[in-house]
């Protein structure tokens, strides 16, 4: 069933290098914004690029009833408005021949429904009974798809043989138990290895990099750990608010809709030790080692790492923006986070006493997302009493790119020292911007590579770092600083930094 | 005498930010291509930048004729020519002031008349008895003009106080006993400490930041040496010929011209151990070290670590160009070499095992001087089975600047690595092209800093490696390749690294 039995061993992961089997991939949810702003436009992106198989088809699902036509047109409008690149119908069409709809209500007969028309395109396109379920409805509706699936049959290889993997989109859980249940749910249904669990974070060209960066060249690795860095900043800024989702966002803010997914994955790749190999389990097995060694979270000392803050109302770009409370759907007094800094340690040999400060907020000056680290100070000053140490940032978005700060002897005959920076664009050397992060997890998905998804160890070992963070929360008196939007965040998480004798960056 | 008594000792060396003392400048060889086209300019530029001191003058000395106003006319046709920025009147004439011109033939009474003269200054223009000579002659005029110095009494203070220093242009000594014979007679007359012996190549700016780079920074020492750096190549390639000094050059040829000096002094400032202070004996203490650990040249093994060379006719940037034996001055069998290149090791701790590769040549394709360190290959190839590992290159000239290649993601699924460049420039980094070499080496020399000049146990270790090496070609067949002018010289050489699985870089 695996296509890589005839490869180096090696060239499995992130070296993957080969034809995707034909399949057809089942979207649930198929009428919300995430299938036609990121799905379908990454399909049409991953056909202009030949790297769909040749038998391919989609099927939309949702409730509503629809045509497939209509279903078609309302995809290549989303397409048109949402791809990276320019559509043109020709190359739509390509797509749009292999594209349908079913409407699934209540009634479990319609999945019976589904299976025929999936064995119907296997017929028809040659897709041989290779399905991949994309989960992109609210998490609520996760385990009864999956239930129903299984009592459909659709779980397992078709009559003809094939394969079956699904797709997971975040959230998974809304903390330690739900995330459990969940996952044993999916696992009673589908094997591990079948299921991709998606953080869109890791689907970006400039992490995936990291690990190229880190583990391709020679030169970064020695200075990677606690003899050189002195800490390490990850920032998630947005300039946007909760843009109308308000009781998506009462329920979860930021350290769920943020921390612990997308930060904590961006802290494990940072924080991973070499992987024995490139392949998916390698990498994740090294990667919830980082979840693992995070320090416990204990009660005493939560108050002086952590900072959670709303926005308030303010000024960004140019234009007033209203408060978090005025937001539609968000409860008068609600004490949700917008914005939470933490200060934690990954307790391994590596990184001994180095702080990891991680902080994620909306309505910020802009947006932008990095990993700094800020190496130690030089053993001894030969030039300068002031310290000005070095710095690297990779930055995720927007203009990914890696830079270098460093001291120069500033020109002239005075003996100034002066911080420079090497620079390297991605989108400027490469002549491209990078492909969307959709793309290249439905392509991984598609081949089963999944390198790129998150583990049911991995989604675990987070939620129970946010877990004991949350309870500690709970249990305190509520008190949450309010930020002026379009501000770096509260004073109180300079303070906890300054406290340690360091700054945020200014980005 | 010294002006940084009531300073921090730390703050001496290149760390000097004082004012410069009022002094005069008597430059013998006044009627050369030197001080036209690189001493007064560097003047003129100095004076823009308001360094020079309150009370200043400069005296030319030369055998021929000439009234103050021809030598100053001549002076300022040479500063409109060669400054680096453009030359205004107004501040010309700020310049032009104190200058003068003293002619001395084969009378020892010229001393005399030169002595009243400067003690005349000191009285009109508040020099206060402190003298910088410059020696801008052919060396073979150094030790009768330091003679008569001393029996004109100028090496001593004026009788009202004040200094007397001496600044040697290159070349010092033709081999080992030479110049061990010009630095007894200079060193009978002034102090070591006194002696400012040039080489431009440590007045560039970015040679300079070479120890900013190393030193005010935490992150490159780690890796600078024998553990992560595979070997170092040094390149020191120009594209014009012998321009006419086919006279110099078959006395010279590129080792002395060179290697001696320039490429001896790159490579001593790439390998040192980090000075215990700034001050200028600190660092020459160091620099003096990696001579003193070169590999001891051994007769057997001269043939494989050394190639020699001679331009042929070719085309550079589209034009014809005669070779070597065809230029003026040149004998029909000249012997000598235009092209160098040399395997040496620095037999230390550091440097154990660490090929250093250096090449010097002219008529090369262009002209380029850099330092580049190639990093060793990854322990371990999580990606590639290629190896592409990582180099810095320092670039001294042209476009000054640092460039670190490593390998990034190229962008898209497929799992393609690529090696990509940071950098840095330095001209656009500051908006200014830096300064010439000889505005901070006057400069220093003015101020009493001689970190950026060379000390005679320097001089004399570089010679006596050089000489070692000359007295094997010496005894050797001697034969000469011979390269096409604008290649990167002969195949001998490109299979001495090949013999060690290596490549020079292509520039």
């Amino acid at each position: 069933m695996t296509t890589v039995e005839s490869e180096n061993p090696l060239r499995v992961g992130l070296r993957r290098d080969r034809g995707a089997e034909p399949c057809t991939l089942v979207i649930f949810g198929a009428s919300g914004d995430l299938t036609e702003r990121k799905l379908v436009p990454a399909l049409y992106n991953l056909q202009l690029d030949r790297l769909l198989p040749s038998g391919f088809a989609v099927v939309g699902v949702a409730r509503r009833e629809m045509s497939d036509d209509a279903f078609i047109t309302a995809m290549r409008e989303g397409t048109r408005e949402h791809s990276r690149r320019e559509m043109s119908d020709e190359n739509w069409s390509e797509i749009a021949g292999g594209l349908s709809y079913v409407a699934t209500g209540n009634n479990p007969d319609d999945y019976g429904n589904l299976a025929r028309h999936l064995d119907d395109i296997d017929r028809r396109r040659g897709t041989g009974g290779n399905r991949l379920f994309y989960l992109a409805t609210p998490p609520s509706a996760f385990a009864t798809i999956v239930t129903r699936l299984e009592h459909a049959g659709l779980h397992r290889p078709g009559p003809g043989g094939g394969w079956a993997r699904i797709v997971l989109e975040k959230p998974i859980g809304h903390d330690l138990s739900s995330a459990r249940e969940l996952n044993h749910t999916v696992n009673q249904v589908f094997a591990e290895s079948d299921v991709y669990r998606i953080d869109h974070y890791l689907g970006k060209e400039t992490v995936q990099n990291l690990l190229v960066f880190r583990f391709a060249n020679a030169i970064f690795e020695p200075l990677w750990n606690h003899k050189y860095v002195d800490h390490v900043q990850l920032t998630v800024a947005e300039s946007i608010g909760i843009e109308g989702r308000g009781r998506y966002y009462e329920e979860a803010g930021t350290t769920r809709d943020m921390v612990q997914n997308h930060m904590f994955q961006l802290l494990c790749l940072t924080a991973m030790e070499p992987p024995v190999s490139l392949a998916a389990d390698a990498i994740r097995d090294e990667k919830v080692k980082v979840l693992q060694a995070l320090r416990p979270v204990v009660a005493d000392a939560v108050g002086a790492s952590t900072v959670r803050a709303q926005y308030a109302a303010g000024v960004i770009g140019g234009e007033k923006v209203p408060g978090y409370l005025d937001e539609p759907d968000v409860a008068r007094d609600s004490r949700t986070e917008t914005y939470v800094a933490l200060s934690t340690y990954v307790d391994n040999w590596r990184w001994a006493g180095v702080p990891f400060y991680l902080r994620a907020g909306k309505r910020m000056p802009k947006r932008v997302t990095e990993i700094a680290l800020r190496f130690r100070d030089v053993p001894h000053h030969l030039f300068d009493h002031a310290s000005r140490p070095n710095t690297l940032a990779l930055r995720i978005q927007p203009d990914e790119g890696i830079t270098l700060k460093f001291d120069s002897k500033a020109p002239g005959p005075k003996p100034r020292l002066q911080p420079v920076s090497m620079e390297f664009r991605y989108g400027t050397s490469f002549g491209q911007q990078p492909p969307e992060a959709y793309e290249r997890l439905i392509l991984d998905a598609i081949l089963g590579d999944s390198t790129l998804f998150i583990r049911r160890d991995e989604v675990e070992a987070s939620w129970s770092h946010i877990d004991a963070l949350m309870n500690v929360w709970a249990a305190g008196d509520g008190a949450l600083p309010r930020y002026v939007s379009g501000t770096w965040g509260p004073d109180e998480s300079d303070a906890m930094l300054r406290r340690d004798g360091r700054l945020w960056r200014r980005l």
